[in-house]
């Protein structure tokens, strides 16, 4: 058994590809050779609300890197945000988490949401944990415990927080508990790696400072770019209509491909498909119709059947979608 | 039993005296009147920290405001804060609370300082509540529900967290939860009027927006002024060394009251006797010796037997005070 992980290096330039900052990053490496010498894989987290999502290639950045650590060898523990969820927006300012979703919702779209997932890791071998199953049973004097590790300033740091504080739009203080709580879940859970985005930087650093506190292992942050939209100019999102859906039907993700513009495809080839970055480089240098096609077709066949893509751009190049 | 209440001008007259600011005022004469016509006492909370506490005369300023509303018949309902007293402070900046007191030390301090209170009101017929009945049950998902109530900005408004947070002084997220705590017992306890100092106007009127939301009646905030030390320049404190405690003996406290600075003693008067207020001003247009003693045997004879405060006069006359 011993020596089944690769050569840290190795891993390192796996877990790099597309990655926009690792912190700290020399602990990575030193982790990653820890896990190889005692054969013990890293605890890989990923937390994700149970709202209802219907996941686009914005949702796979992040869940593709988890299936890339499990590639490797490594665990992917996968976190529902069921309690926070139940609460929903108790200000009310936020008008679409107002009606509080019932606990049968919240666990319908925990399923929902797992089964979509499992088309991009492998969710036999996840850890799943719904943080209810710790936060129900924290006491208020537990929760101020929590909370004497933060300050108000710090949390003010936090890009939105801070845009909001700016513009004298209202900050709640139920949702400055939401980062302690998402950084006390990785305390539950002992992660040694979180995915996340750069603005998640605070609680994934607050999940470093409660770990030593407890004197755990310190979670390493993965943060992933945000990917644009089909649009080429704002963040993937359902509401914006700028999506691509990953069970939508090979055609129709075809044609919303062929639509990119040139200037996001490097990005899209990195982000979304293994094809090593010397070859996307002689891809992009052709021309962008075939890069467009090449890329669709192998994104298409992640979520489908391999071969679904060629035959849809196929169909796309035999003129019937019109 | 109808008409067991004074009319509502008496009652205002008596609790207005000495009281810094009434909020909203206009309630209270209509609270006073709804009580005497319905021959119900108001409920009169105020709340305290069992963290050990010698009770000085600044102490009794609210303490006797409260014996004030149960001479006119109405009901004290006092909170001891032990909850927040066993939490102590878990940032670790208060170093005099970052060792956490045991739950038998809690209770002792909370018992030592009901008997020391009962000097100054009516400890028999009070009621008296510890908020860990209600928090130590209390879900996280409750605590997110009530900060759904609170925004940063609000907080940011209290005069302690507004200088440190210009100062950049740490604020930390669990002090930002002891007034929403504070506000929480006032529903609990369906509080009519709540006595405090202006500076806690933050939490006294958050009490009202969480009655409101629940359909009970909203408190009243009486707040009182703070009373100067005996150095007449700073807030009456035991580590400023300008107090006068009222478990003192006769002697020792006629010393610090002849000590006096002269401008301080119209506050005095008002604060810590019932000598009429026209009379007040009689005494204090005669010899400033004269008006120190008057006022120090008046409040001499109420913590110890009568006559009590003019035999130490005496004492002090008699030169042995030397």
């Amino acid at each position: 058994m011993s020596n089944s992980f690769p050569p840290v290096e190795e891993q390192l330039t796996i877990i790099r590809r597309g990655v926009e900052k690792i912190v700290p990053e020399d602990e990575l490496a030193k982790k990653l050779q820890h896990s190889r010498d005692t054969n013990t894989p890293l605890r890989i987290k990923y937390g994700i609300d149970p709202t209802g999502i219907d996941v686009h290639l914005g949702h796979t950045v992040p869940l593709r890197k988890i299936r890339q650590f499990q590639e490797l060898g490594h665990k992917a523990v996968i976190i529902i945000g069921n309690y926070t969820a139940m609460v929903g927006d108790p200000s009310g300012r936020d008008e679409a988490r107002a009606t509080r979703l019932t606990e049968e919702q919240i666990e319908a779209n925990a399923v929902d949401y797992l089964n979509q997932i499992g088309k991009v890791i492998d969710i036999e071998s996840a850890e799943v944990h719904r943080n209810g199953g710790w936060f129900s049973k924290m006491t208020f004097a537990e929760i101020l415990h929590l909370c004497g590790r933060v300050t108000v300033a710090q949390l003010l740091t936090r890009d939105d927080f801070a845009k909001r504080y700016r513009e004298e739009k209202p900050i709640y203080l139920h949702e400055c508990l939401y980062p302690v709580m998402q950084a006390w879940d990785s305390v539950e859970i002992q992660a040694d790696v979180e995915l996340g985005g750069t603005e998640q930087l605070y609680s994934l650093m607050l999940a470093r400072d409660l770990q030593a506190q407890r004197k755990l292992n310190q979670q390493i942050a993965v943060m992933s770019p945000i990917l644009v939209g089909t649009d080429g100019r704002q963040r993937m999102g359902k509401s914006l209509g700028n999506y691509i859906g990953i069970s939508e039907e090979p055609f129709e993700m075809i044609k919303k491909f062929m639509q990119l513009p040139d200037d996001v495809m490097r990005m899209y080839f990195e982000l979304l498909t293994d094809i090593p970055l010397e070859e996307v480089g002689q891809i992009l240098g052709g021309h962008p119709k075939d890069a467009k096609q090449k890329l669709g077709a192998t994104v298409v066949d992640q979520y489908h059947e391999a071969g679904q893509g060629n035959a849809a751009v196929e169909r796309w190049e035999a003129g019937i979608g019109s």
